[in-house]
């Protein structure tokens, strides 16, 4: 194998498939980068057997061959090297040579026969959705999976194309996050896709991007397709829970408030309730105003909001970590909170658009 | 207690002393800050008895007292208020008010009574030095102080004053740093100061100020006087290293080159030295260039650099970390290495000027 190509876009691919690597693992091969060279140029590859990324680059190719390097040791070189053309050729003895200027490296390098396979997903049913939706619709999401492995399913964000709309939902027992986006395609699919995965998937998306974000799904694997990058990842197994279900249909109180209002309000008043338990906030709703007061040995911190309110008076109590997460991903100016009873969940809105919804399980207050 | 002021100039404040609470104590009192009221405003301190920082801020007293609060609750709950008015107010029981716009806190305080004070250092005898320079000689020294706590002494920073220049010095028993400045006053002066106190120095350091750095040394104390802020500090006990016998006061060849293309082939040189035992990277300096190599069992590099020689070829070998660590905070072009043999210290200068000296001891080679 012998490729030359320009030091800053040989650091940008590594940066791209590194992400897949494997950081802990028993297999020493799972640490290394795929990179094979043919007549388009390299071809590098990262996964950690749950994750594959693959990334194409222009190159040099002199001539044709594979190997795998450790990712950590060759990022670094790289990245240390001067702004130049790097001269890669690998030599005799599992030795890769690697030059750029007055530089010259030799490293030992793993054989590629062990490196395993990226799983093959036909591309015959492509679904299109723009790149910056995607990210938009991943981090209002992701934040609310369960962390628990002992229920796996839970892990994950459902993702449910039907009728060129994908839902994506994330729930963990005490939230579920709900975001709606116009998708392409002729099919409908109904797959779990780990955390994990959309985090990575996120990394390799452009918000400035025109082209498309693809997206392939089987029974057991989702692809990712972003330009010259493509990200392959396992589903996750079972059946996720039925989110429509746990919506309400119907509120007895509704509250418009500024979000960055609230949010300001609530992180104040948690910087009390982190210290007790539950992170507790409690909201009284009454008339033109929300009160949050939190209280804990530290002392007691009451807020005032102005708001307008449609419908009953409510004293209703949250964790505020949960309110805190939501209220950082939604970027409207004004949001709403709808509540039914105290002991039924609050629902969170942009107020001027549909395709958001975030339910939270309120605290048993001791008075109640 | 009574007072208002801004939200920003009181986070500012909070922001300066609260690098002098201790993060770890078994004395609850040391979390706190120190919050004095009187006729000219607010005076507020932190300490970790090694260390106090004072800093004074103009408020509205309304009444005059003395408090101290939780330095972390506190300036977690100023950060998250609004950009307002704040107004506080020392209440019965120990109860702090808070009040900012719609928000309300309360919270517990301490007692100020066992807060212990600053040791009182008469400012009789004054040295001034320029903020920018002071810092600048922070950071081409400390750095070079011992880690090790076994030899106390050499865990600060010895600073010399004779005839109006300052001389820092930093050693290791690998390496020395040596920077001269110049200072104004009218005495001579030899003390030791902790590498953290210089730290905490330069944090309140602004080199764009024009009002000097104001110092006093006594026996036992420096105070570091730089607009309204005091820090003061324990001096470490005992007598420094005599350091002017280390240095050599000649050597048989000396090696201009650029700083910056040094260190990165030095940097690049240690990808590989850092894997194998002390960071070894060989130096072999030989007419016009200069090759720096390094091996371990992942593979080896070759760099070359064009340099100007004076006196004789040599070879010789060094820990990289140590060159590494001088040549990022030489800021000249170019910069000179002088050398007598394979076995006594290299010395780093910058070409241009000789305010700055490090020393370096080799690593004896196997072949030698």
């Amino acid at each position: 194998m012998h490729f030359s190509c320009s030091q800053k876009a040989l650091m940008h691919s590594i940066s791209i498939v590194q992400k897949g690597v494997s950081a802990k693992t028993t297999l020493p091969i799972l640490k290394g980068i795929y990179i094979e060279t043919n007549n388009e140029g390299l071809r590098l590859v990262g996964t950690d057997l749950e994750i594959g990324i693959e990334h194409v680059m222009e190159a040099d190719v002199l001539q044709e061959g594979i190997v795998v390097v450790d990712a950590r040791l060759f990022s670094e070189i790289i990245r240390k090297l001067p702004d130049a053309e790097v001269d890669i050729t690998l030599k005799e003895n599992n030795q890769l040579e690697i030059k750029c200027a007055s530089t010259e490296f030799n490293i030992l390098v793993y054989s590629p026969d062990e490196f395993p396979e990226l799983p093959i997903v036909e591309e015959d049913q492509v679904y299109e959705i723009a790149q910056e939706l995607f990210k938009g619709m991943i981090r209002q999401t992701v934040f609310a999976t369960s962390q628990d492995e002992s229920r796996p399913i839970l892990t994950g964000v459902l993702m449910e194309i039907e009728e060129n709309t994908l839902n994506m939902v994330a729930l963990d027992g005490y939230r579920l996050a709900l975001r709606k986006g116009k998708i392409s395609g002729n099919s409908n699919h109904k797959v779990v896709v780990p955390a994990k995965t959309l985090n990575e998937v996120n990394r390799i998306l452009n918000p400035d991007e025109e082209e498309p974000l693809h997206i392939t799904l089987t029974n057991n694997h989702a692809l990712f397709t972003a330009g010259k990058t493509k990200l392959i990842s396992r589903l996750l197994e079972g059946e996720f829970i039925n989110y429509k279900q746990i919506l309400p249909k119907e509120h007895r109180s509704k509250v418009t408030i500024k979000g960055k209002e609230i949010l300001n309000s609530i992180e104040r008043a948690s910087l009390l309730a982190k210290e007790g338990r539950n992170n507790l906030v409690r909201f009284v709703v009454n008339d033109e105003k929300m009160v949050i007061t939190s209280n804990s040995e530290l002392g007691k911190v009451h807020e005032e909001i102005n708001i307008v309110l449609e419908g009953e008076d409510i004293e209703i109590a949250f964790n505020s970590k949960y309110f805190i997460d939501a209220l950082k991903v939604i970027d409207d100016e004004e949001v709403c909170l709808e509540f039914t009873t105290n002991l039924s969940p609050g629902i969170l809105k942009p107020l001027a658009n549909e395709n958001y919804t975030y339910l939270v399980l309120p605290v048993r207050l001791a008075s109640n």
